[in-house]
């Protein structure tokens, strides 16, 4: 089977497709082909000649066919984050919604169904929220790349309705740890307060000691895609939407994880600066989530924050 | 003020424009300009020198940024309607998504913040619906148009919360009764149902007897449009939509109301043909409304069938 990750040079992109070149398959069937799709160049699995990664544009619908021809499955990962969502509106609006229209788009005709995994995101939840949110919380996003991912759950559902594609939309919580550089997420300080201290670098968290964030680990989002992805056609019934789990903890008891993972010397790298901005962004997302749909389906999230920051550890300065 | 009408020469759009124009004014402010943009020409009002009909495309968006330009206020209306977009995917993605978006791109800009009243309906639930629907149930449209109102309701939001606009969205129960001729809205056997047998014509009802519909009247819809567009810009707050009440009606309890209004004679000339593919449609919508959020803000619907059908005559019947 061709399978494509749009975003697939991305830090979550290339996670996955390590994953499904090591599975070999998916859903049962051989993998011959995986498509990697993004704006940027990259290397990933160099000499496993069943990748080809694809440098292009998803506001590009030529190109988008082009990749997404005889494609039978599809990852949607590629995006603009939301803090640059929010400073640019007209390229959010043409990345996140045209290009997913785009994909939509390039995956009908020829009588297939190609399945489509839509990453969505709890942004899609926002302004006056319940202390904890679920699957059925009203859809009220406060960021402007929420309200992209929500359009688009929207269409998603409806192509799914008419026989389309197969989709398959999960709502993430902020993946933390992060490797690599700061992106233009809002949500990157909860990465950051745990990948630059354990890093030996000198780290300023933007909001309150107070603020929480409700985070799930990279090993467990890629789980996520690859479970969604196995899901009966009939278990999802009519809405394709799912919320992910997600462990909420405070920027104070990130701190005191990485002191338990890092000693003294770590957390003491971590100081406060308060941005006014990403805190209002942050003041709008939820605070909890029960993920009842996802639980009653079986998928379990990570268990404690010293888990995830182990995971990172072990998957990023370890192996680094 | 410069008072815009997209869907200015549709039903709703002459009787919107008919109030605005007896009224003189919008939130206390005098209307000088009421221009009403339509696909058709067509003629409101003539000698009113107020009023300027302007036919275009909501899909290019030069028209469009032309006919907003200095509005102070914008009745969004014109859409692809249900049964259309159903056949036609791209059509209604065109129309009713990408024309939203003209809309709201036009609105931008110059410092001005339009007001924007945004029609969508209660086709944006769907799916597996509680007995009786509120604002708080979850979005999951079951037709392509509800999928697409959804889409813009987000956009809507996001435009608001942004300071482009001073967004408001109405979600709509089906109008009825609807004068002229049937279109392809879905529902449009709920108006056909009166209209036809009280005008002397034979109706052949392509859902059940025990099917029933949500109805609004159109009195009570334009009361809707100029209510919403008045409510204080704090009371709304971040959520921007508001479902209008409906009054739940069988196909049988309309035979028996078009039966008081118009004798024997007329239900008579109701007979019932079944479509399994607007039934379908149908049965994916809600069973009943509770408008809370509108009925806390102060608005009332229609209180019985009968009262809709003497509206529609004295209105329609009468006055022709």
């Amino acid at each position: 089977m061709k399978v494509v990750i749009t975003g697939g040079i991305g830090f979550l992109g290339r996670k996955l497709a390590e994953r499904l070149l090591a599975d070999g398959a998916l859903n049962g069937q051989a993998i011959d082909r995986l498509v990697l799709f993004d704006r940027l160049a990259g290397d990933v699995a160099p000499g496993d000649d069943r990748v080809l990664t694809v440098v292009g544009d998803l506001t590009d619908p030529d190109q988008v066919t082009g990749v997404l021809a005889d494609a039978d499955a599809v990852f949607h990962l590629g995006a603009i984050v939301s803090g640059q969502a929010e400073e640019d509106l007209d390229l959010g609006l043409r990345v996140n919604l045209d290009g997913t229209r785009n994909v939509l788009q390039a995956c009908r005709g020829g009588g297939r169904r190609p399945l489509l995994v839509f990453t969505s995101s709890i942004a899609a939840y926002g302004g006056d929220l319940p202390q904890t949110i679920d699957d059925a919380t009203p859809l009220t996003p406060a960021t402007s790349y929420g309200a992209q991912k929500v359009a688009c759950e929207m269409l998603v559902m409806d192509f799914t309705r008419r026989g389309l594609i197969d989709g398959r939309t999960v709502r993430l919580p902020t993946i933390s740890v992060r490797p690599g550089k700061p992106n233009k997420a809002a949500s990157g300080f909860a990465s950051g307060i745990v990948r630059e201290p354990l890093s030996g670098v000198d780290f300023a968290c933007p909001v309150t000691p107070e603020s929480s964030m409700v985070i799930l680990s990279p090993r467990r989002a890629v789980d996520g895609f690859v479970w969604v992805a196995g899901l009966a056609d009939e278990t999802l019934g009519h809405d394709r939407s799912i919320l992910l789990p997600g462990i909420t903890a405070t920027m104070a008891q990130m701190v005191e994880a990485v002191r338990r993972a890092g000693g003294d010397d770590a957390a003491n790298r971590i100081s406060f600066k308060h941005d006014p901005a990403i805190q209002s962004i942050v003041d709008g997302w939820p605070r909890a989530i029960a993920a009842r749909r996802a639980a009653g389906l079986g998928f379990a999230g990570d268990r404690t924050i010293d888990e995830v920051i182990a995971a990172f550890v072990a998957d990023e300065l370890t192996a680094a």
